[in-house]
């Protein structure tokens, strides 16, 4: 069986079980956002994450913007687990034939997302390839694995709550690829979310701060992927309503406008915030510290439901082709 | 200009110059074989290190062999800091038509070099890409800034020595792509010099815990370029001998065997052995933790002669193709 059949996720999962672990690793390989590991009394939240010309970067994308979206999906993953950025790097394999300039250019908008999140870039590699290919990896610090916002920590009864408005950043793709006939100011406020998306790692961090087992995924792979993906993790299940997902009234005016299917927008991903659980007690304290759009609850009965219909798990998967 | 004309290692170097970096961070973008940053009174020592099909792995290695090699080409890196291993990442850019069989094959490489430096595979990311790419990231600590080995660390008067034999690893490659008509035991002497290379962790770490102002860098872009990369970032010269170079007989009878001209047998890299610069009176403790082979002196007379003779500074880069 190749990779394209049996699909990524899977592929990764099952390779990384029962490799190499030293106690002090908390969170091991494929088990969550980032992995965890002990070092002189903090919690090291580390991941790696790389992109493709032809996968991720469409054609229309600057440079710029995609320095900022390397650098953007590094520090997500941090935010997934509650974690202060610390460093990132960032392997370049690089076509011969790109310009200084344009190199430079990516690099820019690297620089830019990690002063964005007080992050230091610290070094990289550059070799040469076929495909314009970014890999980064960062790292970031929690003080206890008390703070980690883990994919395990849901309960029935915890409420699930989402940090921003989902479905904007296909809105921004579409309109890059397909340049609909709508509005330049509708387009201007939609194409951001897909071109200079902007990682929750503040928010995170507060709600990490909180220590208030509360668990935490970004959705960028589609908010009801990352739902059944907290649910599997936690071996519990999800009632959402529809009626109470964050929707940007951009959103509603480009599905209106464009005909798109409200629903292949929303599950899409590609948005960078964060589907995170709270203890119902605790949800009151957690929305002041951020932001927080309660869209349903965990249930002990496994599965997505969403206003009672039960969701399929697919999400966003590298080898596989969207539904 | 494109990157092709300037040549990667500028490029990189360039680009590095200027990028955010906060005071914590001790060694930065560019600056070493890896950046290191302070956390909690430990300095944590970080490198990505990205190899792809076509450039790194001829077709003859086996799908293990490729998983050892990025996973040593990482640990090396960390080496040459004096760092001790934690962790590693592997992020895999990988062709649809592969064989799952085929990546946990690398997955086992990869597990099995880990192993070996007591360095936790912690986790990964998988995507879709034309070209199989194989970027690692690793992690590690040494307990003060005193203990890193840095390139600039050398001083006239310093002895500059070789942790092992060079020319082994040129010997290996050839052997796979050519297949010269050479014994069979003469092959598989020299084969895993190429194919399964051994970071120097262990002895690089003995010598860290020295505090004694030592350089390091691994030769894996030649000896010579190694020479002159620790020459240059420490504004300093070096006077080699080449009588003195730590020389395989199994290398001397390749080349006799072949014809291949020693030196560039010995110029060509992927040797997994360090350089190393020691103060003149540390030089006997020093040998007493790790085997070193002395090679010449380090001078104030810049760039580096081989028996009184100025060599090129041209080593291994990514993006010129070699004399």
């Amino acid at each position: 069986m190749n990779v394209e059949q049996e699909g990524e996720k899977r592929v990764v999962e099952k390779l990384a079980r029962g490799l190499t672990s030293a106690r002090s690793v908390k969170v091991k390989a494929g088990e969550d956002d980032c992995a965890s590991t002990s070092l002189a009394g903090k919690q090291l939240v580390q991941t790696t994450d790389i992109m493709l010309r032809k996968t991720h970067f469409p054609k229309k994308m600057s440079y710029e913007q995609i320095g900022m979206k390397i650098a953007a999906a590094n520090l997500s993953d941090l935010a997934a687990m509650g974690a202060e950025p610390l460093t990132l790097l960032i392997a370049f394999g690089v076509p011969p034939t790109l310009e200084q300039n344009q190199l430079k250019r990516i690099m820019s908008g690297v620089s830019k997302t990690c002063k964005e999140h007080s992050c230091s870039y610290v070094g990289g590699d550059t070799k040469k390839a076929r495909e314009l290919t970014l890999c980064g990896s960062a790292t970031g610090v929690v003080n206890s694995e008390k703070e980690l916002l883990k994919r395990t920590n849901a309960k029935p009864g915890d409420i699930v709550c989402l940090t921003g408005s989902v479905g904007n950043a296909a809105c921004g793709l579409l309109i890059l690829i397909e340049n609909p006939r709508i509005a330049t100011k509708l387009k201007n406020k939609l194409l951001p979310a897909f071109t200079h998306p902007k990682a929750r790692t503040r928010e995170a961090r507060k709600l990490a701060q909180m220590k208030a087992r509360i668990a935490a995924m970004d959705i960028t792979d589609g908010v009801f992927y990352t739902c059944s993906e907290i649910a599997r993790a936690s071996g519990v299940g999800m009632d959402l309503e529809s009626g109470k997902l964050p929707l940007s009234k951009e959103l509603l005016e480009f599905a209106e406008k464009t005909g798109k299917p409200l629903m292949k927008l929303l599950s899409y991903g590609e948005d960078y915030e964060l589907v995170v659980t709270v203890p119902e007690k605790k949800l009151k304290a957690a929305a002041k510290k951020t932001r927080l759009y309660p869209i349903g609850r965990v249930s002990k009965k496994k599965g997505v439901r969403l206003d009672g219909k039960t969701l399929s798990a697919r999400g966003y998967d590298a080898f596989k082709s969207r539904a």
